[in-house]
C-alpha cells in the first residue's frame, strides 16, 4: 500500500521534482554535509539534522537499505568560508588555550547531546574530516594528474577557469563564471591563485599552525571543500544516491564538490542534490551580531532574552517539521507556543485512538486519508501538508471517540498503526513526560497522604489501608512521624 | 583541607605505589586504551571506563587541568590479539555484509550509549585509530630509521630481540624474554617475523581485506600497538602523566608501546601506568564459550538467563566502586543485589541530611570523619574504603536525625557538602527515577481515581471536588465517561 505512491525528489540540479530512483537498489547512500565544531549547536543546525533524519528514517520505512553518511569538519574550515583567515577550530583553541582537537570533540558531543534530544537517528558513518587527510591528498593529486589544479609555494588550488573549458561550472548553482569574475576583487593572500575563482584544495601551514600533516607539497592542511569528496567516495562511492546539506552550503562547497568529482573521477558525485532552506527569527537572519543567535541549549532551558519561555526539544522539531524544508522558516515564540499546542493535540488523539472500541461499519475513509497521507510526504517530503492530514485524523478521532463515527476492527487498526507510522516513525516525534514525572509523583503523593490523613481522622480504615496497599505494590513506603507523614520508594 | 593529603598511586612499572607528581603541573595528560568497536560493550568495558572516569574526576576534583584521551580501536586489531588472523572489526562487517565503518560506528554508539548511562565522563578528545594512519606511518618509518624495525613484503614488524639489546623488553610486565622464546612456538603467517616475539607494525593488506592505506611499505593497515604510540604522541607529547587500561592489555600491548616509545623516541610514553583488574561471574571467567558473557544492555534489562532481574546503571556503577580497582570483582545476583540496597542507603542519608537541623555544638567530628575519606581515595583511589566510610556517615546521619547526636551549622554545612562531593562528583553516583517514574503516575493516578470514585458513590463530594483541584494544579485532567473515567496531561 505505502509503495502505490512514488517518492519525488526536488533535485537542485535540475531544479525539478524527479521521480527517486536509486542507482543501486535497494542500497541507498546519502551523503550530508556536518557542523564545523568549533561553536555551540543552534537552530540552523538543527533543521539540517532533522530534514535529512526525515529523509533517512523514510526511506528505511520505505524499505531501502540506507548507507547515510554525515562528517564531522574538524579542520580546513577557515573564517568567512574562505580561503583564506584563520581555521575556525584553531581560533577558538587558540582563544580557549587548549588544543584544537579538545575543541572539536567538545563541540562534536554537543551537536550529539542536542541531536539525541531532537530525536534525530544517528548516520551510520559520521566521519571526520582530520581523520581522512590521505584520502584527501589521494584526491587532490589526481587532480593535479588530471591537469586541472596547481601548486603554488605548497599549496594547491582547483584551476576554475581550466575546468570550465571542459565542464560547467555553475551548474549547481547557476552562477556564471563571467558575472563571478566581474564581482570578485583581490584579496589579501590570494594573490597565490591564477584566478580569484580557484580554490584551496591543499594549504601550507604557517609556522603557528597547530593543525598540520605532511603532503607531497610540504605540511599543510585540506581545504574546506576537498574533505567531503574525499569521505564521500570513501564511504559511498564516486556516485552515491542523495547529497544534502544547507542551502548556504549550495555555493561555492557543493558547486566545487562537483568540480572536484568531475576533475577526479570524471563524475558527478550524486544523483540528486538536497538543500533545505534558512532559518530567520522574528523575519530577521540569525547572526551574532543581531543578538538574535539562539543556540539550542538556550531554546530548551528559555535562557535567552528573546525567549519567553523553554522550548521542549519536541516542540522545535515538530515546529521545523511544520514548514516544508525548501522554505525560509521563521522562529518567535508565538509560532513555537502554537506548535506547541498543536503536537500536544497530536498526542492526545494518538492515546485516545488507543481507546476506541471497534463498531460493525466505518462510516470514516481510513484508506483514502491513508493515500493523502503518502502522497504528501512522497511528494519531496510536503511535511506541512502531512501534519494537515494528521490533523484531519485528529478530527476523526474525536468524532470516533464522541460516537458520532463509526470504525470497523480493520480501519480501527489501520488508523492506529498509520497514525504511529507517520507521528513516531516518519515525523520521529516522541512523547517524553520523565522529566516532569518526578514533580509530578510529589503532587500526587501529597494529594494521596492528605486523603490517608483526613480518612485516619474519619477512622475511614478501609480508605487508608487500601493506600497504604496501593502503594506498597509501586514500592511506596509510608512513614509515620508524631506529626507528619513522609514517603519514599522502598527500592 | 582536601590537599593535606597526597595522591598516590600504585604504579605498575615499579610495582609499588608512588606519590603523583604530574611533569608540568596543573596540567595531566591521561591517555587510557578505549574499546576496539565491534561488539556489545559488557562489563569488561564498563569496569576500564568507570575506574579511570574515577581517576578523571578525582584529579579534576584536585584541582588540575587534565586531558584525558582515550580512543577507539577501529582497525588493525586481529583476532587473539595477534599478529594473524582477520581484524576483528572487518570480519564483523564480512559477516554482517556491510562496511567495516558502519560496524566501527555503530559499536561506538552503543559504547557511548552505556558509558552514559553509566555516568561516566565524556574524555576531552576520543581519537580514532582508522583517523590517525599517517602518524602511525611516521612512527613506524621513525622506528625502521633507528633500526629497531625491518620491512618483509610489504609488512613491517618491530625487532624485539634487537631492542633488548640495547633497552629491556619486559620491564612493564615482567616477562624475560628468554622464558617468553622459550614458550613460543612458530603460527602459521608468522614465518615472516625474524624472531616469533617480533610484532607487527604494519601489515600488508590482502587483496580481500577492505580496510587498506597506501604506505611506503604499499598498501595495508597499521599494527594493533602503534595506534595508543601515534595517538598520545599527537595528543599529549612523548611522554605523558598517566597510561591507564585493562589489567588484560599489560602484556603484550602496553609492553609494545613502551618499547615503540622508546624506540622512536628513546623516552618513556608515561609515568605511571595503571591497570584495572578483571571481572569473574560467579566465579568464574566472563567468555562467550561459558555463557557467561553478559552484555550492559542484558544488565540494564534483565534479558539474560543469568540475571534474577533488571539492574540500574548505578547499581553496577556503585557494585565497580565496591571493589578496588586493582582486585577482581566477581559479579553475582546476590552482590548486585546487596549493592543496590546499599547505594539506596547513601542516597537517602544524602537526603536526609539535608533536612537536618544545626544545634549549639557538634558531637561528631566532621572534620576527622571528612580526612579519612580523603585519605581512602588519595590512597590509590582506595573506594571501598572511602565507601565504608560514606557508610559511617550515614550511620552519623540517622543519629542526628534522631536527636541522639548534633552537629553546628558549619559542621553540618561541611557534612552535607562533603556527601555530595565524594558521592555525586568523585565516585559519580546519581540518582534518576525518572524512567520508572511514569509507571508510578500511572499507578498513583489509578489509586486516585478509585478513591474517588468510591468517595463518589458515598456522595462524598468534599473529597472527590479536593482530588479534581489537586490534580488541576499538576495538570491532570480527569475525563468521566459513561462507564469509565480516564486522565491526561492537560499540556
Amino acid at each position: 500500500m505505502t509503495n502505490s505512491v512514488k517518492l519525488q525528489i526536488y533535485n537542485s540540479l535540475s531544479r525539478k521534482k524527479e521521480i527517486f530512483e536509486p542507482i543501486n537498489p535497494p542500497f541507498v547512500g546519502m551523503y550530508v554535509c556536518g557542523p564545523t565544531v568549533y561553536g555551540d549547536p543552534h537552530l540552523g543546525h538543527a533543521r539540517s539534522a532533522i530534514t535529512f533524519d526525515l529523509v533517512f528514517r523514510y526511506l528505511l520505512e520505505l524499505g531501502y537499505k540506507v548507507r547515510y553518511v554525515r562528517n564531522i569538519t574538524d579542520v580546513g574550515h577557515l573564517e568567512n568560508d574562505s580561503d583564506s583567515g584563520e581555521d575556525k577550530i584553531a581560533k577558538k583553541a587558540r582563544i580557549e588555550q587548549i588544543e584544537p582537537m579538545e575543541v572539536a570533540q567538545y563541540y562534536a558531543n554537543r551537536y550529539h547531546e542536542f541531536l539525541d534530544k531532537l530525536n534525530v537517528k544517528k548516520p551510520s558513518i559520521e566521519p571526520h574530516a582530520s581523520g581522512h587527510i590521505m584520502e584527501q591528498i589521494a584526491i587532490v593529486e589526481q587532480i593535479i594528474k588530471e591537469g586541472l589544479a596547481y601548486e603554488v609555494n605548497g599549496s594547491v588550488y582547483f584551476d576554475v577557469p581550466k575546468y570550465h573549458q571542459q565542464k560547467h561550472y555553475g551548474k549547481l548553482s547557476g552562477r556564471v563564471i563571467e558575472d563571478l569574475l566581474a564581482n570578485t576583487r583581490d584579496l589579501e593572500g590570494q594573490d597565490e591563485k591564477r584566478s580569484p575563482l580557484d580554490f584551496a584544495l591543499w594549504k601550507k601551514a604557517a609556522p603557528e599552525h597547530i593543525m598540520r600533516w605532511k603532503s607531497p607539497w610540504g605540511e599543510g592542511f585540506p581545504g574546506w571543500h576537498i574533505e567531503c569528496t574525499a569521505m564521500s567516495t570513501k564511504y559511498l562511492g564516486e556516485t552515491f544516491d542523495i547529497h544534502g546539506g544547507g542551502m548556504d552550503l549550495l555555493f561555492p562547497h557543493h558547486e566545487c564538490e562537483i568540480a572536484q568529482s568531475q576533475a577526479a573521477s570524471h563524475k558527478d558525485p550524486c544523483k540528486y542534490w538536497m538543500h533545505n532552506n534558512m532559518i530567520t527569527i522574528n523575519g530577521q537572519k540569525m547572526g551574532k551580531s543581531l543578538n538574535n543567535f539562539i543556540t539550542l541549549a538556550e531554546f530548551f532551558t528559555g535562557s535567552h532574552p528573546a525567549l519567553d519561555k523553554a522550548y521542549h526539544p519536541m516542540t522545535i522539531r515538530f515546529f521545523i517539521l511544520q514548514a516544508h524544508y525548501r522554505s525560509t522558516l521563521d522562529f518567535s515564540n508565538e509560532a513555537l507556543q502554537a506548535a506547541e499546542k498543536g503536537l500536544s493535540r497530536l498526542f492526545k488523539a494518538m492515546h485516545l485512538a488507543e481507546k476506541l472500541i471497534a463498531k460493525d461499519k466505518s462510516t470514516l475513509d481510513i484508506a483514502s486519508w491513508q493515500q493523502r497521507c503518502e502522497t504528501a510526504i512522497a511528494d519531496d517530503f510536503n511535511t506541512p501538508i502531512l501534519i494537515a492530514e494528521l490533523f484531519d485524523a485528529v478530527r476523526m478521532v474525536n468524532l470516533l471517540a464522541e460516537g458520532k463515527e463509526s470504525l470497523t476492527s480493520n480501519d480501527l487498526s489501520m488508523l492506529k498503526e498509520q497514525l504511529n507510522r507517520y507521528i513516531v516513525r516518519i515525523l520521529g516525534l516522541t512523547e517524553d513526560i520523565s522529566d516532569e514525572s518526578a514533580a509530578v509523583v510529589e503532587g500526587l503523593m501529597q494529594l494521596i497522604l492528605d486523603i490517608r490523613k483526613k480518612a485516619k481522622e474519619n477512622k475511614d480504615y478501609a480508605t487508608s489501608d487500601t493506600i497504604r496497599e496501593s502503594l506498597s505494590k509501586l514500592k511506596i513506603k509510608i512513614k509515620d512521624a508524631k506529626d507528619s507523614t513522609s514517603w519514599e520508594f522502598d527500592v
